[in-house]
């Protein structure tokens, strides 16, 4: 794609702006803590679910200025040479502690943690948002979907109504939260997910008859395969689809509806596929779908959903609204200091923070501890004290990135995560309708620096 | 990127199975005409931007199917042999009309339209999609903004809130549609677009005291920079940023103000600045503005506004809902006959359609005249009987792209055209309230074959 292979670019201006500053004025090399976090959940959902962290950790393993970035910055003039010398040999060398894929994430919950010289950490700033406000977006509403919908299968075909690139990330994103596949290919090719889909409306338009379009199609992807029943009349299409499965001397596997009132027609379908003897063809639905009308379809007979614009676009939430905050940094003492923005609306919390997940005696969520500490070891002690589950992972050490956390692997590990940590959630966090958050955030400040 | 240089697989998989169908079928060859449209302009939007073409034309150069893209197709089983033998030799080589980036657009304007093979059109449908609808979706939304912000420079910010590739291609979007320049620094490299920033708090907090911030910023960026006053407490900022520009022997380029009520903040901003004499200070704001905020600001004394995640989002709609149907196919008489879906809420109008705009006697737009026509010369016949300007352009020809539609010269282009087809609109084109389209589309219906 234009963008190439490094991700430096992928940056607001203002971040090398600093950065220049910074190593002018002789304050780049300080020690510093930026976090990443959400104010509030957007849209009064109950719970978040994290997802693009391998992606993060991916494209940090790329973040490097190459000859083709430095001349481009050198051409428009932002920084000085001394600044392009630094860039030109910049490799993110600090550590990140972080909240793992799948996770449920709640307001000020520390998603991520990155610790180094504020030239190190500023420096992802734009990179680490776009994914994770992007990626969580996704997996949150896929979560409310997948909830919705129980047992029954969730299929991603949102890819045209979406960027071409977040399509492929939006697809993975949703398979953290529970979707069995993805209609995007390149999604298939680059995470190893499940590709599905059989035909559109335009196929059987092609055709001369719909007769002539259910049998080409049983042709190549045989009788298991899903007609699309709706292009012309729904009950001859049911008629038509279960014939040309017989045809080829099988029964139909599924038939797909994309239009219409999706629950009074699955089970008028529903009656004629038994009526016909068809009782093991399924019934997937298609048009339209969101969390909401998943669950209304919940007492209807329907065996699978496809969802596409509610699912890629966060249903209606398409930015997960998370900010990355310098909290702490290094001072003239040597001492870490913690540091917040003091002016108006936007009041942030400081410090270094270790979460963990406190249960009640029933084992669900009951707090998300949030510590403000001076290192990870105070907080991690506090929390062992109080019988909290500790959330963060080291995610990179010294610029080394921890290899369990990307990759193809790291998604079936995250779907697991995801679907431990939701049925953890007490019942609230099953709520579809806007509310408080499902689980309490509980700040603690242990944190002894004189500040 | 994890996706290549080719743009083959950014696809849903059902347009490989459908190709492989019809291929069996014998039905791949028809010659077909797909069409690009949007039935409704989401939210109560009075007219669209077109924004993406560039983009389509140039993944359009891109999409094959190289040994990668094979290897990988033949290890999931998908399609037969044929069919990747078929793939392989792949490239487009029809045609294909459409609006240029910047018209406005309204309900069923044919904003795309391909034709050539079965085979040759079908493959195309979610890349096309997914391009068009991204970025028309936050041109649509950018319009609305530069729209309210009437003379003053709107500038895009939202990299950290979308995706990070779409950023890129919202910036460019963002531009069409009269923003000035962009955060976004890959946006710069790839299509030359203005790049802007300065700093953000996590710099005023890595400094012992705001005054050195500010003179570190100043230090490298001029008095003529832009300094942010609002991490700790505004007029002490204001005043602090003043007197740093003059110590540095300037007067100060501008102040930036995140938060808070951003109309009472300009107004008492605006005094304190005059009051200290520093009357060509401007004041700049971006805190979560939308085209609402920004038209609410319009009487308050801003000079230029910042807009992040309203922008990349497509302020409420983030996508332009556009789809991607066979209206006309060749029959075995070898004549095209028109197709439309005929069933439940989704109907389409058929048959290959040629659009212009007629204006009233005031050269406002009045009309959206979409003519269905048996061919080209025939419909553009009509346009011309009816003083129509004719709004489709002949984009690729013979698979061949017309390079006055791509690269960056391209963009510029589409930014005066959009401000030109914009400034056409009627009144009602201005209303930020949702309604009807501020042009209404006439249908007629002039073709001539014996469906």
């Amino acid at each position: 794609m234009t963008e190439g292979a490094s991700t430096a670019l992928l940056t607001d201006m203002y971040e090398l702006t600093m950065l220049d500053a910074a190593l002018e004025s002789g304050r780049a090399g300080r020690m510093s803590v930026f976090e990443a976090f959400a104010r509030r959940l957007p849209g009064g959902r109950r719970y978040g679910v994290v997802a693009g962290t391998g992606r993060v950790l991916e494209a940090i393993e790329k973040f490097h200025f190459g000859t083709e970035e430095i001349d481009y910055l050198a051409g428009i003039g932002i920084v000085s040479d001394t600044t392009l010398e630094w860039l030109a040999n910049y490799h993110f060398s600090g550590d990140i502690y972080g909240y793992a894929e799948g996770e449920c994430y709640f307001p000020h919950s520390p998603i991520l943690t990155v610790t180094g010289t504020f030239a190190d950490t500023c420096m992802l700033e734009t990179l680490i948002l776009s994914i994770l406000n992007h990626d969580s977006a996704v997996a949150t509403a896929a979560s409310r979907m997948t909830a919705s919908a129980r047992e029954r299968p969730c299929l991603e075909f949102g890819a045209r109504r979406t960027h071409e690139s977040a399509a492929i990330h939006a697809a993975r994103a949703a398979v953290i939260s529970g979707f069995m596949g993805t209609s995007d290919v390149e999604a298939g090719r680059t995470y190893g997910l499940n590709i599905a889909g059989t035909s559109a409306h335009s196929f059987t338009l092609l055709h001369e008859s719909e007769e002539e379009a259910f049998a080409a199609q049983i042709a190549t992807m045989g009788a298991g395969t899903t007609l699309l029943v709706d292009t012309y009349d729904i009950p001859r299409g049911v008629e038509r689809a279960v014939a040309a499965a017989r045809g080829a001397g099988g029964e139909l596997g599924a038939v797909r509806i994309d239009s219409g009132d999706l629950i009074a027609q699955a089970f008028t379908v529903r009656k004629q596929l038994d009526d016909l003897g068809a009782t093991t063809t399924k019934i997937t639905v298609t048009s339209d779908l969101d969390e909401f009308s998943i669950a209304a379809l919940g007492a209807a007979p329907v065996d699978s959903y496809g969802v596409g614009t509610k699912l890629v676009t966060g249903s209606g939430y398409p930015t997960a609204e998370m900010v990355y905050k310098l909290v702490a940094r290094e001072g003239d003492d040597g001492q870490m200091h913690e540091v917040a923005k003091a002016s108006s609306n936007k009041k942030s919390v400081g410090g270094l923070k270790v979460a963990g997940r406190v249960r009640d005696e029933k084992g669900h969520s009951a707090q998300e501890l949030i510590v403000s500490a001076q290192s990870w070891e105070d907080g991690l002690a506090y929390l062992d004290r109080s019988g909290a589950r500790p959330l963060q992972h080291k995610l990179v050490s010294g610029g080394e990135v921890n290899q369990e956390f990307v990759g193809k692997e790291a998604i079936a590990a995250a779907a697991k995560r995801h679907d431990a940590s939701r049925a953890e959630l007490p019942y609230d966090g099953w709520r579809l309708s806007r509310g408080e958050p499902a689980v309490p955030t509980k700040l603690v400040d242990i944190f002894e620096g004189d500040d």
